[in-house]
């Protein structure tokens, strides 16, 4: 049976407010667990859902990407619209395409973008509470700008990883980090080729301590290098960040 | 005790998503009731609350202009923060002022300009969804900004009126139609001296059918002389309409 099973990548976007996380959890809703059901009714057969990684708990995904075997005849172009018809109006899959046996959505991974989103203004938005965080004092653009420069490059990220966070190596590579003003709306832009647990939310809480004043953003190697989680910023709350894309 | 009253301009930002519009109705969550409530705790007596003008159920505001009066003795500037402390997430006091007591919310706004936002993309997206209209197919953006020219001035619009609007008058002028897109995301901006009842959500429907290729818009003329509802689009969604500014 194997040999006819096709491998389908798929391009999934997410409004994560009422998940908690990716990853599926018996009794909770989780995006991989709808997926995964979406799929067996679109299919006719179980299916296993590999993601790109884990997002968590009130994380969005404009791009996150998933990959699983399936021998149903269904055309891969066509399964988007198939199983978008069985998923709930705050997961959709907006591509679907068939690729080799060899494309693995996590082992294959080489660069993941992610951006946080920051609403900069004395009053909270009612529009945009559920997808920014509310930051009522003045940011400096410039100093925050400073510091995303000298987070990139290719360095022991331990300062930035929560605790509960299991890897073999904290070493990490930071291809680039921006930051972006348009109104009211700034808009963090990090791109790296894999990321430690909760290290953009912290990177993100550590910019706007920058922003704020009360660090400099000449203290971003002396914090990467001292490898202790105390000497960055607070971990920023989920509904701000967003996981933008997958490259392979 | 009239005299020492004070009156207070309020600017309203609201995600209309969980109320039933706008205006106070017993037994179902509102706009117009929720602030009520929080202005009472806030001033420690009755108040009453006028708003510009009416929002339909589940549309949106960034800048909904309300007035009150009150003998409280928090300076007006301060409201806002009092207020919004009583006030739930998705509704928010952005800007309070004393005015005089000449200022009236809804018999003095002189200009009110809605936009309303459009996803134009094959798949639907979760994190547009609830703030937005999803459109799958083609949109001409030509075509509809050539039928938006043709919109404005002094005109009947009564081909543009939902059945139950009661006015007196159904000439309006409208300053300035626009549309813009940025990606997948449209947004139609219009202005005018007043609007009537589902007036701008029947407009985009009727821009859409030009974008669509259904109506041309050299026809906007002859749909606005009918005076006929028949002629005109579908009344789009109100989830992508927002209330974006008052002026007075």
């Amino acid at each position: 049976m194997d040999n006819i099973k096709k491998r389908i990548k798929l391009t999934v976007e997410y409004d994560g407010t009422n998940y908690n996380g990716w990853q599926i959890q018996p009794g909770y809703p989780t995006v991989q667990g709808e997926l995964t059901k979406a799929l067996i009714r679109t299919c006719g057969h179980t299916v296993s859902v590999m993601g790109s990684g884990r997002t968590d708990e009130g994380v969005h995904a404009v791009g996150q990407v998933a990959h699983f075997d399936t021998h149903c005849t269904i055309p891969a172009e066509r399964m988007r619209e198939a199983a978008n018809f069985y998923l709930p109006d705050d997961i959709k899959i907006v591509l679907s395409e068939e690729v080799p046996h060899t494309f693995h959505a996590m082992k294959g991974a080489v660069e993941k973008t992610y951006i946080y989103k920051v609403y900069n203004a004395k009053a909270p938005s009612p529009l945009h509470r559920l997808y920014s965080e509310h930051i009522p004092y003045n940011l400096d653009m410039e100093d925050m700008r400073s510091a995303c420069m000298l987070l990139c490059g290719t360095h022991d990220f331990r300062c930035f990883m929560a605790a509960g966070g299991k890897v073999k190596s904290t070493v990490r590579t930071i291809f680039d980090a921006q930051a972006d003003r348009c109104g009211n709306e700034i808009t963090f832009t990090i791109c790296g080729n894999g990321f430690l647990y909760n290290m953009v939310r912290i990177i993100v809480g550590t910019l706007l301590e920058v922003g704020r004043g009360r660090l400099h953003a000449n203290d971003i190697p002396e914090i990467i290098s001292s490898r202790d989680r105390t000497r960055a910023g607070k971990t920023v709350p989920p509904q701000g960040l967003y996981l933008l894309s997958v490259k392979y």
